[in-house]
């Protein structure tokens, strides 16, 4: 029972404050003998980092990834693999006003009540910079499971949204766009509206959804592992998520049985698949998808009344570089952790019958 | 890392299938020393159970629980409560037609494939009937953690939506009315709606609202165990939940930063609750809220295509005793997890400070 | 982190008080598709329950084993599997002397100190009745590996041992006498020991064997998992045991790394097997043996000073029916939480490559 | 359930190999609101590091921990302790000639088996370099139990034993020796065998004993994580070890019950302490202690017969710098894993009462 482990089997222990000296993990029961694409995983981190586009912060973090053991000659070996990113550019003295103040909607409040001290430098150990961990593990679960396609995307900035069933996007276009959006008429509409919000100093909310495609029959566990329940958690645990559906979702929740069930085909597929590609908490081969929703990020640069650990009234002004949407970054994300649940179910079914 | 448990320090395990002899747990983690309330778990078990009202399934299920260690002269003493609840109306008959036969959207074809063997009397392992364990843990935990007030009630069937915040219900008349929906003017609407359905042979979906009130600040663990994360991992263990949203939910994906903020007030507290009570996945002290989406029971009183165990196409048509409307029966048991998860970070609360 | 669970991916959680309706457990995470042979359960309880013999208890429990759940028509189908063992000639009266006093080397003290409350009747959780649910899970876990064989005899009563290393001693005889041990000669006298000192009202120690032959290469798991720190928690987990040693064991402690290394042939055996089958934590294919020594039973006969619960000085004096010896029934229990810690790695290591 | 994490609620993960770039881990559910004694942690894994004596490797390794998160400005906050130490001084070289050989009873043979690769390198993952982590977070948890006094000390070496029982000796002279024996004329004999071993290019087994004073009553959980049963998981997961033994240990299998109870004085303690110190797997309050055994060292300087990895018979002959004898330089690592396991259930007792 670690609050800082995530998965059953294959399982990610991490640590790390935004500005202390390196975040990282280690990775327990990957299995041996997987040839390693170190590549990959660093594409992947570039896929989250900072400052690579006009939309997202403009921090500057590398972002590399050093693997301390358990790969040996580019080799998995059964071992745990420990990992660490050195934390270059953290700027603590952009925070240093926020010492005593608790932000609005961050954690600042929560953190100092529950553990009567808190590191206040940029989050600290509440920064979203900790889900670079999670993209390195997601990145060699990708690996594993290479057979399994996962594909997330922008589905909505704001009140702007992806009008086509996900069946009839392009998921190789997701990453053209600095929103990572597939609809490309859709993503300029985004990016503007981006852009025009970074403008006034305030933020976005968004929507991401996800796509698991050529999943095997049977993966999930029920009665409390359920793979939808697993992947819920999954991504609740991102810094934002407010939500979580997935196939129907909360449509389904105004729908009739007659129009809801999925009927069968011959060959064990569905003609509708308004599950989601799960049934029972099982994978039933068809789609999975879901989507995730993302809250706007709590730092603006405007003004706002709030108060300090001493309880007086005072004000506060975002400083730092902050992102203005948090879905165009968070798309590795959702894949990553959506890559280690569907790999330690894969795991876990070698053991479910005789 | 057991499958059928759910919970960290106080963890509840269960067994049993629907036309079992009985179903049953263990309850690991409860403190010693508490006065136990039976009654008050009797009351639980019987909100849940089948044949109350006539919108739900007419089965006659008495669903008495038996505790069978764990509790001495009325108080728990610190051991593993077992308990179970004997299965006393079962007609496997009424499944006799399934033996073979993969019904639409249920997990019969999931299991088959994932277990290559299956218990297909009334769903086996998957039936909702696993739930009523889950309200007697969930009593207790109640009883545990007394100081907060749970209160769940229906807040949508099909298209047909309580139109008022939370704050304007009066959650006493939740249970004054059959479809446990506090606003009587809604619950009249509800009730005909699931009446004409049920007259269809159909079924429908629905949305339960949940309410934890006077929870103190602190509970709730990063990283990877987030207070609202578990709550959505719980709900989204339940029998036909698609979708979890808590606070400002899919709905914060639209707002800007500036709307969405919780501002805070001298006290603490916040002067708007976009946030659902948790931010950073601990509560601070406001109300906890959160939304579960229920698709229609997939057993509907119609005729539907499906396929046998050998692949060939065949017909089906639901019999037995079944809900049109999942949602009144499911009240207790959103309580019930929801119990179970605060009980837990109380109780793991004790050991984050030195 | 249950406190009642065992194991791994193949975990038993346990309930039950010796004076309680029914002890029980639930096994997680066995594979479906097994045959269970049930009568082979039975035995085992058989070789474990009061009153089998002159030199143990005369208590009379027939220890009938009755499965809930996870097993459709003679089958495991991958669901948890519930079971019980009613408590039926539980004599509480025998226990109503001690409800306030301590019974020296008992476990009366703590629990009090510990939980504050107690049920006292005949040791309540802490009695050894809770073995037999070991067993049953135990017999499943057997038949899981049944390729493994497992082979567990009294080594010694008192200061009487067997003198001969075990690979001369003949496995089937072990059950042809009561107090199990292989070796005829000894078990004769072992046997006249235990009822001298039965006579007594006094109780005596001994020292159990076990090997586990046809063990594959590859099973255990470094660093925290190894499978002689798996097995030695199990062993340390019976009541009354002192000491746990695997290969050279103590002995080892005083040999020269010359004499105590174990040389490869060429077929990737050993020489000798000083090793206990294991290194580094992995089974090596070689045979498994340890040792486990246990206490003299608490409960004797005779008169003792002790306190009761207020502080006060008092005499007690043992009633109801006890062992004289654990050793004998405690054989099938060691047998079971071997084959339980075998099995779980038998299935884990399925997930160890790619 | 992760297979490199040691502990319930307070819990370690680590990784490295002896070769790799560093070693490290992370430490999660360490209360906040500690200060932090760095020295005294440098101090312990002084103790344990080689190049200490004459009598241990000679090899130089610096072991200066960095700690990267969960503290800040000098206090736990909560937060995961991610921690590492550079692997300064391997010789990998010193290694090359074993890529393909097995060394007699190290762990190469089970590891190649397993995994199908192998870092060959002076061990890899089996290396017993791993428990300098360990010493780290015990000496971290020594802090948070302050109280609690954890005594290691050599008690035997060879055949060469200390023959006073440890109430007279005086462990404030247990380091004023390298070989750690607090009784100064044994352990003069002890520094002469280990010295004269290490000239025979031999290595030699020994023992250690270990005493945990004012441990308040009410530490352990039953049934399955009893006190002694975690101490002796604990003990036998280090390298080397092959028994673990409390209180009266394999003596006490030889006892009867009349003389092995421990009759309780007025105040609750007890006129001797045979249990020592746990009943029923919680501590009683009496002094905690038991005996570990270590098998002698498997790398000797001499020419060993062996088989490669293609089962060709060839020989193996030590080379780098070993321990003639493992005992001293492992004092800290039984105290270190002691003050985990103690901690790890001071935490939980805060949890099993109302």
């Amino acid at each position: 029972m670690a609050f800082n482990s995530f998965g059953n089997l294959l399982q990610l222990t991490t640590f790390g404050e935004s500005h202390g000296i390196a975040i990282g993990g280690v990775i327990d029961g990957f299995p041996a003998g997987m040839n390693v694409d170190f590549e990959a995983i660093q594409n992947e981190l570039d896929r989250r980092k900072p400052g690579q586009s006009a939309i997202v912060t403009q921090r500057k973090e590398p972002d590399t990834v050093q693997f301390l053991s358990g790969i040996f000659e580019g080799v998995t070996t059964g071992a745990s693999i420990g990992f660490q990113i050195q934390n270059t550019n953290q700027k603590s003295k952009d925070y240093s006003h926020n010492t005593n103040v608790y932000r609005p909607s961050h954690a600042d409040y929560t953190y100092d009540k529950k553990y009567e001290t808190r590191d206040y430098r940029g989050g600290g150990r509440t920064s979203a910079r900790e889900t670079a961990n999670w993209v390195v593990a997601g990145a060699l679960a990708k690996q594993l499971i290479s057979h399994i396609n996962i594909n997330a995307f922008t589905s909505s900035v704001g009140d702007i949204f992806i009008d086509k069933p996900y069946q009839d996007l392009d998921f190789t276009k997701t990453d053209s766009n600095i929103v990572r959006c597939p609809d490309e008429a859709i993503a300029e509409k985004m990016i503007a509206k981006i852009k025009d919000i970074k403008k006034q100093g305030d933020t976005i909310g968004g929507t991401i959804t996800c796509v698991a495609q050529n999943v095997p029959v049977g993966l999930g566990e029920p009665i409390f592992h359920k793979l939808h329940a697993e992947l819920g958690k999954a991504m609740l645990s991102i810094n934002a998520v407010k939500g979580f559906e997935f196939g129907s979702g909360f449509c389904g929740a105004k729908m009739q049985g007659s129009e809801h069930n999925d009927v069968f085909t011959k060959d064990g597929k569905t003609e509708t698949n308004l599950s989601g590609g799960i049934q029972g908490g099982i994978s039933n081969g068809m789609d999975i998808y879901f989507r995730v929703a993302f809250k706007p990020v709590a730092t603006i640069m405007q003004k706002q009344q709030t108060i300090d650990s001493d309880g007086n009234l005072t004000e506060i002004h975002g400083k730092g570089r902050h992102d203005p949407c948090v879905v165009p970054r968070a798309i590795p994300i959702v894949e990553a952790l959506t890559a280690l649940v569907l790999a330690d179910f894969y795991l876990l079914d070698r053991t479910r019958r005789v």
